[in-house]
């Protein structure tokens, strides 16, 4: 289990990728208590009234302007010293032993939890922590319904386009926009150094789909697909340092028929794969077979299972069908299996589900699945938004993380219709991030509801600066904002471009709290005092105020 | 009731706007039964296959070749024949007198229905036709919880920036895109006459607020506003033809302490207007105290009530609060009163609510206005999206139309930032036809399910063409597709460069079906016959196929 020898990075050209910090943050480090070695990023928004808003990082060094960035060398292997390979047993057992592993106290100061809690979720098999002992240069996350709602962006090259460089500043672009896990996809020539270069420059874990591989080295053709050299393909993968891994061992032989009746059949690539396979031969899939195999060499790496739903629809209107839901059962039965190997497993969902069927998807998977994390693609909910599809699956995706999904696969604005590029990432990250927050803050998550506060009464304030440094997206907030008041001065303008400087909410809303005073009701102390520190500045510049909002 | 004189068009440069039909697509008029002369709009998307699929057309004459656009004219006048203006009674009226008029038979005929349905759903003011008698260009449309949901769109310029040409443009663009409504929500100079050259030549009900103008007309001082002032502009504007009013006549005295200690105090304009107006004369709301007055005017022209949320969080901290559902009880109150003057009654709702209080919106309103149709703005489910609001709401939007929503009016990606170009109207108005559509296949409406019926097997059938058509963005579809892929061939090609030419899901579903066959399991009739029709062509262009996903 030592780290596998590099690949040749220097025989493909790093290009270039996005650094630096976002607009008004720096990066800061917590150290660990009973691991003082840790280094925990955080990102600290700094804000123009003296005070700072620490979010979740998943950006990793490359928005740190103290960290030295060479793509050829790969990042530190920090995580090297922590002992995970000489460990040599999975997070999962040592939960269970007891065992609070320098991941679990990372994971647990990233999210402001106890490291108690990490390991109890961790040990139940309620939460999984994707860490191969050979990617040091990762910092680990959790993945479970009582911890922050993460997301996982897809990238990866075709024999049709893009090359490696594109995917490694895919993978980077992706990070910066807050993807909590990148799974690389690529099916097209060199997916081992692709993926080489990937986890070598990846702070947050990186999945894959074996299957891909191993179709390449038999010749495309699934009929020849094997057990030796799926098994090769998955050890080679391990060694590289794949966190976790997509494999539809669900897809069952008995199931393939029930697909049969679907307006759009079999949609999962790997499951179609193993559907023909099973049909070719007759027999019973061999990921099935041979899943106890698998989970003893997943186990020598702590890789973590993503058992995939190969039969998921890929329409609405075979949402939730017997083909989808039997596959389930199965995934269920395999997750059993896995944790008597201590192996850290989630369930794969959906896909194409309309609004009032994704609740069942999310209950039938936790009763079934006792609880293991649910990881779904989505779901859109209408089949008719090509080319606005991380749209149309964000609102999927923010149901099914307030349901209690713990990981959102994105959906780009591609999606059914091409490759995605550096644009369509960031606006596949961006409709996920969205709605994964949205679903922390219907879950009641106190770092969600702290960071919606603090936006709202910079905009109430008019503190535009504030405001964009706050959002999700600050140079777009802000290049949006400029188009019509560009000026640095309108900044402190109590108006914007929507109403103009003739309606003055603040002013009607000083006079609202006066009354209020005067009846004997107290406003609230933070905005008073954000609304004096507004109002000197506003003072001085002279400018009007109005209102955010019409209607 | 005679049609307003209509202002001098000619005083502006009427620009162009976009016409045309949308990619493979004709306008068909049905004719009218009861009422011969109707012609009612329908889009025929012609599809490869030789099929057709009739959809919801809110695009207006600007998409029928065979119409002659001339902005300065305006549109025909067709509804001047109705004798809507001679019958001199509401819809509701005449709904309660168990008449079908025109506008009843037009909308049952778009939706789909009988005008039994609508007749007695308008009865009982649980939907609403908004069809002044002075709008003779309208194409009735019909809001309610049991028709599909509708969206709506705002435009308006401000003193800042924009001018009519834009905002004809924009209107024109909106309704392209599927706007059924849309909101003038200027402020600035030309206040009138933007607005005569909108509703002149607008096909779909155009709402404005007021108060924007009256308070123009006093100099823009909210305390120098007036019940005289107010009735003069109301009369100006149902002159003019609006159809529906935005009107916050439940911002009471009483009410206005109660949002002292909010987050975002308060952030509709209009209802700070009216509580500042209260403040500042310690008296009574004028609209609440003359809302007798203001349905004796709305029911001469039957102009439909939008009664305003304008107490409305504008933060998600501040959701469903005391001062949001004191207004609300209030605009129960004056429901009740509306209806007993005949005037067709809807109630507007939030703005920003969290995902798990989204509900408790629709339930209570429902109660407490006895399911007058509901028409929220968004909500936003998170207020950290600065620059990318329209996926913000969308999502609390198509939960909205879900649980009963009628009409929901869109959010751009500059709300919060600026006034939203042509751009962002597109952007706004796409987010909401996908909720909508959404809303509409959960609660299993029998046009939303044929479509994405149709998209997903022209999908599965590789018929990209169709795919791209059927789709609610069919240029942007095709571009997206067309970026790595720009052969014509690639249109018959059994893969996309998301996959490559490699895997075949076509070739395994074939194998499927001709297994499940062998078992006695009959394949879907009309995916057989769409995979024989491709098999054909694709033998002919001699490619390869694959997969529209992955993982």
């Amino acid at each position: 289990m030592a780290p596998s020898a590099r690949a040749p990075l220097d025989s493909a050209n790093p290009g270039a990728v996005t650094c630096g910090p976002l607009p008004g943050s720096r990066k800061v480090y917590l150290p660990g208590v009973r691991h003082p070695f840790l280094r925990v990023p955080v990102r600290e928004i700094g804000l123009t009234n003296g005070e700072t808003l620490a979010v979740y990082d998943t950006s990793g060094p490359y928005t740190d302007p103290a960290a030295a960035i060479d793509l050829k060398a790969g990042l530190a292997p920090a995580r090297r010293s922590w002992g995970a390979a000489k460990r040599g047993v999975t997070q999962m057992d040592a939960a269970r032993g007891g065992t609070i592993t320098p991941e679990m106290e990372f994971v647990a100061i990233r999210e402001g939890v106890s490291p108690e809690l990490v390991r109890d979720e961790v040990a139940r098999g309620r939460a999984v922590i994707p860490a191969n002992a050979n990617h040091p240069e990762l910092e680990p996350m959790i993945i479970g319904r009582k911890f922050l709602v993460k997301i996982n962006a897809n990238i990866g090259n075709s024999s049709v386009v893009s090359g490696i460089e594109d995917e490694v500043d895919k993978m980077v672009w992706a990070i910066r926009w807050g993807a909590d896990a990148v799974m690389d996809l690529s099916t097209g020539p060199n997916i081992h150094e692709t993926r080489e270069w990937i986890l070598r420059n990846s702070p947050v874990p990186i999945g894959t789909v074996p299957i891909y591989q191993a179709l390449e080295k038999v010749g495309g053709r699934a009929e020849d697909l094997s057990w030796p050299a799926y098994r090769e393909t998955l050890i080679e993968q391990c060694e590289q340092g794949v966190d976790f891994f997509t494999l539809h061992a669900g897809v069952r032989l008995a199931y393939v028929p029930l697909t049969a009746n679907r307006v759009a059949g079999i949609v999962s690539r790997g499951g179609s794969m193993l559907a023909k396979w099973c049909l070719a031969h007759h027999e019973e899939n061999f990921l099935y077979t041979h899943f106890r195999d698998i989970c003893e060499i997943l186990k020598g790496y702590d890789a973590t299972f993503s058992l995939g739903d190969g039969l998921r629809p890929g329409s609405i209107h075979d949402a939730n069908d017997a083909a989808q839901f039997a596959e389930l059962d199965t995934l269920g039965e395999l997750t059993v299996i896995a944790r008597s190997f201590g192996v850290q497993t989630m369930i794969e969902g959906p896909g194409h589900v309309p609004l009032h069927l994704i609740k069942e998807n999310i209950d039938r998977e936790s009763r079934i699945c006792d609880e293991a994390p649910f990881y779904t693609l989505g779901p859109v909910v209408t089949d008719t938004a090509p080319g606005w599809d991380h749209l149309a699956s964000a609102i999927g995706a923010a149901l099914m993380g307030w349901y209690g999904g713990a990981i959102l696969c994105y959906v780009t604005p591609k999606e059914h219709l091409g490759l995605p590029d550096r644009e369509d990432v960031q606006e596949g990250v961006m409709a996920y991030r969205i709605a994964a927050h949205a679903a922390d803050l219907a879950k009641g998550h106190p770092a969600a509801l702290r960071r919606d506060l603090a936006i709202s009464q910079a905009r109430f304030g008019f503190r535009w600066e504030d405001q964009f440094r706050l959002g999700f997206d600050p140079e777009r907030a802000r290049g949006f904002h400029d188009e019509t008041l560009p000026a640095e001065s309108a900044k402190l303008a109590h108006f914007c471009s929507m109403c103009g400087p003739h309606f003055c909410a603040m002013k009607i809303t000083e006079e609202v709290r006066a009354y209020a005073a005067s009846l004997g009701v107290e406003p609230a102390e933070a905005l008073v005092r954000g609304m004096q520190e507004k109002a000197a500045e506003f003072a001085a510049g002279g400018g009007k105020a109005t209102l955010g909002e019409r209607r």
